[in-house]
């Protein structure tokens, strides 16, 4: 589907790693909307990825930057304006990171250099860009910034580890920076809280499969896939959705209000009594 | 602006009074966006109206319906499919009612008739509507529907009197039908809740300059206008947005993530020093 | 254990119908701390009740009262204040009942006459409450109100049927007139939000079994008894916790906060390989 | 009062700087009601401060953390429960320090290393000393953690500057080790989110006086004092509280659940007309 809903817009993407990244999807349904923007990545995750693809699907530039350095993300901006001609209308953050998650270490024994680096580089790295993208006064007014992010921020969900606590901190930056980048520049800021998803950085995650298999039968509709997600992110860089700021959106099929599904229920039932 | 986004969608708008009305705006901006649909409102509402001029604007007939009353719930379903066609694919409810406000009884002394009669008005016609919808099989999969509410089902809003507690009945409506709308018909449910509007009802409420100053100085990007609150309603029945449902979803420029902002401090601290 | 937390206080407990109630034993625990009270019921649960038992375990007298009845109210808070020597302390509402549930009506298939006796008693009733006794001034500074409640009015919790909605309505209404309680007679209004207990009203609920084994499995603490919740209502009756107010105060071992626990996730992915 | 709640029971309570703290006036109630605890505070705040005062009073020892560094918390524990002689009941963390807010940077011209800083002794420090706990093994079952936050994590008070994301980071780590420390130990965590308290500590807040002005106009039952917190600590620390866990608790006045008081409004509307 095509409707034009971002004609004339320019932006940056950040976190498009392969096909299926979220990222991914946003870059390719906002190319088809009619939006340009700039991909980037942190050096590392470029060399494993395959983002030249998507660059040239989309007539896209690449710009490398390390979201946690506050002299790569300044170059991004300033760069990004250039190639694209004027100031930006949307911004996508789809940033994380956790190494107690990748070397397995639990929640209870934690490694705090590792949670600090994920810290920085999940949630931190979101106030350096909105702090670069501010001072440089690079949005134009009614731009739309955009973070992703997990319920296990709200939740527990044991297996998240301490991107639990990533997200949350995330979270509070988009409401807090949000203040003042909409009393200032007239520019929104949300997070997406979005279904588990089967991205290559999600599978990382111990027990993923079972726990795909329990969102899917705990949510109405379903679980929402990356390619909902891109369009539901695309809805949000519109003009449709101008006064929307502050706001965690959650984009589940709906596990969010679940307390239990009857397919959930009737799975538990079966399982306890084997 | 028009994207053709509701292309070959057919629907119910609720509660249309005057131009200042928010399913007044809402029908304008789906007619723009290509939907088509039937516009209800109560016989008494009607009479006080102009909805012949937004009929005849939008090439909409209208069927009067009493949103309490079952009977023409059931008759305003079977009729609006057969005029339009097919099944439908969204439905706005926007009612509310309150003769506890109307006729300024305190909320600390109500009259339990007036509260009972407000509660059907204005969040039990809810369930009766999904509940007509639902037995019709009126539905189409991946339908949207949609009721306005606001934010004093969350907070306290000393004025809103008993609409508080009705638009909190309302929003568990939402959810709860929404999950067996969700699971049977892959039918979304969610509720806007909207910043303080000065529509025709709306300004019934005491107090309510002072209030809309207060939202307009709290909120980041200041309030949601009926036209705002139109163009996001259009995207939550496009299919942008197929995978958020049971959701309460915050249109108010930021307002409900403030705890305060500095407008409305410097005001307050102004005001207390007089 | 007793620690003379209530002495002195004196109060008003609805809905004590046998000894599984948490009303029951709430009263038994303020009695061992210290508290005078008037135990009060429907004539209808009286009947199938052994309350009598309770007053005289408590010393208390009981002053049956239908609490939709304003009369009955009135009745009740004048009687209890002069049976008690003076404005009261606390009260605890502990009333809910839906004839939907009970007949089998599913969710989807409401009969109206039903949902509406139901908010009547399950919530309206609160307010009726609260309405008379800050119309007859009968409470003392600092006193406390408390109403029982179950997080479906948060989430979807299928077989909850319309109690969900109730409960909601129920919570909106202790912040609504807890404002105006709290503002004018300094006395704090607030909900427990409580596991699902295993009453005697609570068994009428379908796969409540089931349903009860989910919830102690999820509960990093397991479920929160009736004696458990006896004792916190206690807390929130006592002079420690004098600033809380509005509240919806979740007394679930934690349930409220989880996104899956590893025991559920473990015996869900059990039951779906079955 | 005294109830000898606590009798028996064992703690460390941190951050105890001046009389004005509430970490002190802890201290104080915990000890009248039979509480035997450890004080502990940083090496640089214990200097300003007179916390022997209070161990003399109270009866009890210092040991002087860093709560940043684990070999001081491991210190801390185990000589805590020699010098109390045996494990712990419960934990008072009130610890919270932005060197941004210090230094009068602002929200959008952060100074990262202060930011980390500010995170690893506000909100990581709360992880590392459930970890310490964890690990010793050093918490009887049913014994309690609670930490103080403030309202700032959900929403946007704009000069709390990055302790609002702080906040929000504590509060998550609460929730996520309270998952593992409930299912593994039956300890019990939480948060208590309180009104702004005119604390030495919270005197170095931007405009503190005019917030606490309008926070106590706000809220129905006005500000929660620094004694009103001890009660409530004291509450979350008693056997009458057991099942509560993972929740983050509002003790404010009802300033958490209002949408705007009359009296914030009337000075809103005489400060605009000036």
């Amino acid at each position: 589907m095509s409707y034009n809903l971002l004609k004339g817009k320019r932006g940056i993407i950040f976190g498009a790693l392969d096909e299926n990244s979220i990222a991914w999807k946003t870059a390719e349904r906002v190319h088809e909307e009619g939006g340009t923007f700039v991909l980037t990545n942190a050096p590392v995750a470029m060399r494993m990825g395959q983002i030249n693809v998507l660059a040239e699907k989309t007539g896209s530039q690449i710009i490398p930057a390390d979201a946690t350095s506050l002299e790569d993300l300044e170059n991004l901006v300033s760069q990004a304006t250039e190639i694209l001609g004027g100031k930006l209308d949307f911004v996508l953050h789809s940033i994380g990171m956790s190494i107690n998650v990748r070397k397995g270490r639990h929640y209870t024994d934690q490694n705090y250099d590792w949670t600090q680096k994920g810290t920085d580089v999940s949630a931190m790295s979101f106030h350096k860009t909105m702090q670069t993208l501010y001072k440089q006064d690079a949005m134009n007014e009614w731009g739309s910034i955009v973070a992703l992010t997990y319920m296990a921020a709200q939740r527990v969900f044991p297996d998240y580890n301490d991107m639990a606590d990533n997200k949350a901190y995330l979270e509070s930056i988009a409401r807090s920076f949000g203040y003042f980048f909409g009393r200032d520049k007239k520019v929104r800021v949300n997070t997406i809280s979005q279904s588990p998803t089967p991205t290559t950085a999600g599978s990382g995650v111990k027990g993923f499969d079972g726990f795909i298999a329990y969102a899917e039968k705990m949510s109405p509709l379903g679980n929402a896939t990356a390619l909902d997600c891109a369009n539901y992110t695309v809805s949000l860089f519109s003009d449709l959705t101008k006064r929307v700021t502050l706001q965690n959106l959650f984009h589940d099929g709906g596990f969010s209000n679940m307390g239990v599904s009857d397919a959930v229920m009737s799975a538990f039932v079966d399982g306890i009594d084997k």
